[in-house]
């Protein structure tokens, strides 16, 4: 029989949807934390498949999600490019920062053997997965990844990586054909591994100007796409252009997506009308009511589901589940959406 | 014979359009901070009629903008309130936070006595503006205004204030009323003395989930201009529900603006063929295209006019000009925009 979020995004309509959450392998859980603690350093803990498959499979024993996304960080690719990538506690990733030229030296590297250890974690969680829950791999879009590269970390608006494109279009282009080829490379790996579906996430999508979203988001995605579907055929990609309000439109015309993360900003009522009748949507409780529980929490995962229910649909959050989620609301969640 | 910018948002079409940049007294021009190092706080500043009548005419001299927007901030109105506020070089403006209980006690004041340097300011702007010169007004919409209060400022992610429409509903709506009734009272003063033209900033009103848009968003912008109209019926409203995305098109269609600002993340054909016919569009150049200047800033005010050029619409940026701007980028973009 084929797995629940397989068949949605085959355009099947299911009552109750197949539900996974954003970051389910995160600190809210105690018992990933216990893990984290044994890991020198984030980089190592993504890095080390034992540990990172662990905390994947960890959230698929206590709450029976339909899918376990791969534990892994979207700033693992640009090592593939050369360049470190480590975490400061309390602050985020940190690169060193790059300039346009430091991208005309830039060369993509043993992407299988620097991230091998990701397909190893890959093919470990095929094995152990229960056979209903569908293997989920990933990446992050050359936009969202180029926006840390260029700004050695995590920023409040982007400023050096939106001066780029403005003032060195060649070096930014350069960087994102470098980012998607490398991406190609990674997502193919892990679906050779047997990651079932891959999704691609545009995290900093809504801080590209509208007149570059066909450029720097809709044609880096596209590439990927097409080339995982030359090797993979079989293996649908569900993208997420956060933030990208009216854009999703477009881009799931173009990329040719199975699917669509829409983020809490989307109101639930336009997608049902506008986008699903062109993809899968997966979304877009927000994650503040894992948080805040109560009445509010079981009449809005109702809601949401009962909008989405005539079309393909995935349950999911519009943004990852916040480490102030209590696990006792998840599961209020699931009873309200499985009954 | 009718000003531009009243012309436009009456619906017509003109070549070139009229121009005005949101932040257009602002840190980038030399005069602007001459001005602002004789006050001895930003609250002082925005309260000081002389002072704040010149800042406002300052980029008008330089510049021959069609549009001055008073200079204020959209954080004075908590002052209506009874709250106090203040800024801290460097930090932004602070708040007392607001909780759910402190809610329950808030009462609206002297909003004409408190806000009334502001009307001051106005009507000397009215005086001193050349008769081309379209005067605007502007508030904070409740939503965006109620996310500082209840933070106690800026946030990264307006916990406090998400978190209070899921526990305190109740409390939010009240707020979000008072806010709305004292609004109401700021900008029919701000008529009254002199503006042409109001203007709503919800600069926060993506940060909504997109089912309590309608609640949190459009019907507090609707109250607001339903109740102007009927004192004013004659001084048209601008909305700006930025990054709202698709939901620029049901904000227009209920809340009875007569121009609606798209920020940039906006794409601009979109905003065309789908906004354009419902309202005045009003926007939305990238700001760091004001700091990068070059080919690419005459390329793209050209593009943008071009694209708008069949229908009403006022050229801005999508987000208010950065202190960074360089001034002469400012003549080089209104060369390309005016020949």
């Amino acid at each position: 029989m084929t797995k629940s979020l397989l068949r949605v995004l085959q355009g099947e309509a299911l009552d109750p949807p197949p539900v996974w959450l954003m970051r389910q392998a995160g600190r809210y859980l105690k018992e990933y934390r216990e893990v984290r603690a044994t890991a020198r350093n984030f980089i190592d803990f993504c890095l080390t498949p034992d540990k990172a498959a662990e905390v994947t499979l960890q959230p698929i024993r206590r709450f029976g999600f339909d899918a376990a996304i791969l534990f892994a960080d979207i700033l693992l690719i640009p090592m593939a490019l050369g360049r470190k990538v480590w975490f400061e506690t309390g602050e985020g990733p940190k690169l060193d920062p790059l300039s346009a030229d430091d991208i005309a030296s830039l060369e993509i590297g043993d992407v299988e053997g620097i991230l091998g250890p990701v397909g190893e974690t890959v093919s470990r969680l095929s094995v152990a997965l229960p056979e209903e829950t569908t293997l989920i791999g990933f990446a992050g879009s050359p936009w969202t990844v180029a926006t840390y590269m260029i700004e050695g970390g995590g920023s409040k608006d982007r400023w050096n990586a939106r001066r780029m494109y403005w003032e060195h279009p060649d070096a930014m282009q350069r960087l994102l054909d470098l980012l998607a080829d490398a991406t190609i490379r990674y997502l193919v790996m892990q679906a050779h591994a047997g990651a079932e579906v891959l999704k691609l996430f545009d995290s900093w999508a809504g801080a590209l100007p509208g007149n570059m979203f066909d450029k720097y988001a809709i044609a880096p995605a596209r590439r990927i796409i097409e080339r995982i579907h030359a090797v993979e055929p079989g293996v649908p990609v569900i993208g997420f252009p956060r933030q990208a309000g009216e854009k999703v439109i477009p881009f799931v015309e173009a990329t040719g997506v199975a699917g669509c993360g829409i983020d809490t900003s989307v109101d639930p009522r336009w997608a049902a009308q506008n986008l699903q009748g062109l993809t899968c949507v997966q979304g877009n409780l927000d994650p503040m009511l894992l948080v805040t529980g109560g009445d509010a929490l079981v009449r809005t995962v109702k809601e949401t589901a009962e909008i989405f229910a005539d079309g393909p649909y995935i349950f999911n959050l519009g943004h990852g589940i916040t480490p102030e989620a209590d696990p006792a609301n998840v599961d209020v969640m699931l009873k309200a959406l499985r009954g």
